[in-house]
């Protein structure tokens, strides 16, 4: 039976994200009555005020870890809740487990909003919506009795290619399955039999490639993945595919990703670049077959918000003596393998919104 | 048990659809070896022609009913098939009855392609997908580490509400099923309880108008509903919904949607209007707030195809002395409601595909 | 929009079934508001009564038609809502449908309750259930360690057949969904397309009982299929099956059936048989591998109070001029296939309940 | 990407479990194309072999803990995979997760059987189908033509309340979503966010006894939950309610439970005893109002041969340096609560199987 968790103290310091952003109101006040809140402020936690507020913290929330050793000073440390979605690299995975610190990460606060951006651009790109739209504009469109040239298609029924099946994956199969798609994954890191137990077949990346309509790029950044999607695996791509760019441009060979939808080889939705914010001259801004996003599939209200309640719900899961089960627990030997890629910076001088 | 069926004789008279349109092979293949095809050209069968054919003749696919009274001469006529989507209004829908003709539609084999259009649509609108390309293109785009200026939101968990709740809503309900959202339905021809078991919450026009986030507009034409979102029903929407208008432009007040548009009352996406081919100076062109598509819901190549299967599929269970139930069955009492609306005339003289 | 449907003359006539059985105090009260009752007692209307209030009367409730011709009398009838779950042989289908008088049949509020015991009657079949509460009961069952001389298996993976997949298939074939069957059909009365729609793929007779775990004989008794199931086809069941008997006896040659059993050639859960009650001697009720139920499967309170709800709920659509969707409308070619065959009788003597 | 694993040095000393009876022809086939075994015999290791062995082993693959202290000796240990479903309480699961020692449990491996089994017993109750079986082999049945004196019900759309929500709780969730019922689950060990997550609304154990009309016993035992469902608790139960009981007897007070199903006070399903065999005198197994199980949930061939699957794809995971996914990993806080009680033990001598 649970005990009433004593009033513990946590560290809070999420900077690069808002207390605002990430806390509602509710979830404020919870964090606020459940722990000594220590820090909690927009802006970044000096390290000294760390290392003094270290010894008896029972967990720490931050964006990464910029605090140096752990080890020693952190005597009652149970938990680092990282607010971002990967893994910070500066963090010694083994080390943690080895003295009982689990690391968690909010990539699931992600998962859903970035699965449904990967479907709404799967849809927009296969249904034409972005040039049909830029067509109405210009009073260019055709208003057709019949479907002879039309450069449409459907969902429905498609063979589906995973690239990567973590967090987003799971939930874009979710909600694929009204769509009845044969649904294929390629995932070094997961067996056979644990795709098939959710749902995927397990395939080779070459097959996957040459014979899915819609390929669906969702690998984390890895030590060992850095442009996976070569030149030669993306020219195996079908004519009529739809390739959607949802994790990390490190994943794929942008420049010839870049070549091959200029030259219509097959269509893409591409939300992440290999720097950011993209070039102004970048030839990609000109394909015509491809719609083009700046980076927004994680980035909504909704699931910022979703960081701050599951932080939360397993800082109490934690106080009471039970297993986090909200955000995602480190595996050693995968999070070590996390590289961090090319992020959202600041914005370009002048850029205005739309 | 079904009996091996003779080889009877059936009017295939599709145009305006193409034969090959909305046949393929295999659906071609098992029509001829099923029936004896009379015409199955595509070009109009002439009048004289089908006249002369009609006596003894099982069935007959058309695209409307301009044949002139069927009674007296259509000894052996059991179905009218027609490969539209909505009902002839030239057709006695009650005579048919009291004869034992079954007028059948080919609105089924539009559901699907309609019901992921309209998905499709409303992501595009509330992830903000063509906006965001159009600045790509334009260099304005801005990339953000924050959501604080956002105006994006997810379809995740929000209330969503159907105007008409027919072959598309059922569809649509489907695809929304993992999206977890809060579902009401207006549908004056249905009863609560339909709705309910159908697992949407019967709900007012007023209520569903003002507590909705997404409004789909999916109710058929009728003879009740011309203009029924009027402009003060549509002043009901939310400031930060997405209304997506995919049957026919009929069923608003579509001066007063364009200006609510404008005027950034809410978001739209719309495939339909009220004339078609749009006029080059219609306004509802330059509302940056809206996501625009030429009357593209249904008209893919899978739905057309599907229409045929469909046709062949229930020809041949009435051959069989058996109902038919891939195709949708006219009720007397709400198809002889259905009229006629603007729908995809002849493109503009110069217009060019996109 | 639905007009205010006036209160028009009703004819309720539900016995066998009695008022209170089948309406709820709800229920009871909407068609006391909505319409002007006539009879609605717990006994059989006396034929002079029932013709006198004929003309003008919009709708019969009864439990079949006992009543003669229609024609002539019945002006403004425009349905019949039959409370059992069949079709009444002493009805023309066609002339009705001609007069424009729908038959409805309360099947639909059965399917749920005979679904869930046909899955109910599976599990308890496969998981031996039934023998070894009675062992336990005996003092005879046995704990073990190892499974190996056990005589149970899952519903979980294994091919399930439909003989017949009508309302009650296609309720089942939802319950079945997380148990991740693979799904048979065998159904003279639909096509391949329509089975295919529904998640069940159409199969030979022959090859549904050769190859499947489970079978599920759930077709309606018709003029085409008493004893279909006949000696030679039962014989072709695997040996390790389990055949669940739950729509009616007519189906299959039950003398063959049982001897069957007896033999233990397969299992088998019995819920209908060729003359109910039972016979006190008839060998099957000493059949170890069977699960025996004396007629229950549709026969619960709920199944009966929902009988009265989709009443009512019809009847306010057809008085709104509505096509009624919570019963099921006759089709004159099946409808008129349909066979009455031995139903429930009234107790034996001295019969006591358990 | 992954790499080819070497044949590294695996123990498998499964027993009570056999290895024919965990271990599939395929299975054993893929263990011994990818490791080198040690063991793998019917029968327990002798402990000087397993020391012996222990250096440079990867993977130990046991049914408990038998072989005394870890740490010193194994090397190179990553893994210990238990063969059953609980934690054995003779590992101390802290010392393992600090030295890379990841303690997984068969657990999931039983979870669909269980979960299934618990289904089929919540419907045999509120059915009735044991006491009918029984009344149709004493000819005591009745045929009924109305349901006025019925003493069954649905499972649809009743309220379900889940006691303790692990691998069996989720499971059974999911066999449960087509009967649309209201879920309520009581869980300490999990936090209300999660249970939301998981669709099922968190509740106290109080409301949850009074509400609902079918109760899941399906907690672990732990150091905290011995008779948890005290008599007061069980006193709480609806008249008309369903107790299944379906993990084990030592979080109910089985004293009280006998006495009120005696007293006919609720019903219920039960497969666990608090000891087993069951003494022959015990007077539940009179109990009417009972389903009586002897210990059958988990064990079927089914499950036995999914621990080997399992067992074999997550040594491949490690030998992989990958995490394992296909049995579950000890998180300390929850394995070192556990206690192992009453279990099955060797058959009473003379008893027969049924």
């Amino acid at each position: 039976m649970a005990l009433a968790p004593e009033r513990r103290k946590v560290i809070v310091d999420p900077f690069f994200r808002g207390m605002g952003e990430i806390f509602s109101d509710v979830d404020a006040e919870r964090l606020a009555q459940l722990f000594e809140v220590v820090w909690g402020r927009d802006e970044p936690m000096p390290l000294d005020e760390f290392e003094a507020a270290l010894p008896g913290t029972l967990a720490v929330v931050s964006s990464g870890w910029r605090y140096g050793p752990i080890l020693g000073r952190a005597d009652e440390l149970r938990a680092i809740l990282t607010v971002g979605g990967g893994w910070p690299p500066e963090l010694d995975y083994a080390q943690c487990e080895k003295h009982g610190i689990r690391v968690l990460s909010a990539a699931p606060a992600f998962a859903r909003a970035v699965a449904e951006m990967a479907l709404a651009l799967a849809l927009a790109c296969s249904r034409n919506l972005v040039a049909e739209d830029r067509a109405m504009r210009a009073g260019t469109e055709r208003f057709l009795s019949n479907a002879d040239d039309l450069d449409t298609f459907h969902v429905l029924g498609k063979r589906v290619g995973f690239v990567g099946f973590g967090n987003i994956g799971r939930q874009l199969r979710r909600f694929l399955e009204p769509f009845a798609c044969e649904l294929r994954a390629y995932d070094p890191w997961l067996t056979g039999a644990y795709l098939r137990e959710e749902g995927v077949e397990p395939t080779g990346l070459v097959e996957l490639l040459e014979t899915s309509r819609f390929v669906f790029v969702l690998a984390s950044p890895s030590s060992e993945n850095e442009a996976l999607l070569s030149r030669d695996l993306l020219e195996l791509i079908q004519a009529d595919a739809v390739l959607v760019l949802a994790s990390r441009a490190h994943v794929v060979d942008f420049d010839a990703l870049t070549e091959l939808v200029l030259a219509g080889r097959f269509r893409a939705a591409i939300d992440v670049y290999p720097s950011e914010p993209l070039a102004l001259d970048h030839p990609i801004r000109g394909a015509s077959g491809a719609v083009l996003s700046p980076h927004r599939a994680g980035l909504t209200k909704e699931a910022l918000r979703e960081i701050g309640g599951r932080v939360v719900d397993d800082l109490d899961a934690i106080a009471k003596g039970l297993p986090p089960r909200r955000l995602q627990v480190a595996e050693p030997e995968l999070a070590s393998r996390y590289v961090r890629t090319t992020t959202v910076t600041t914005p370009r001088p002048g850029a205005v919104a739309t």
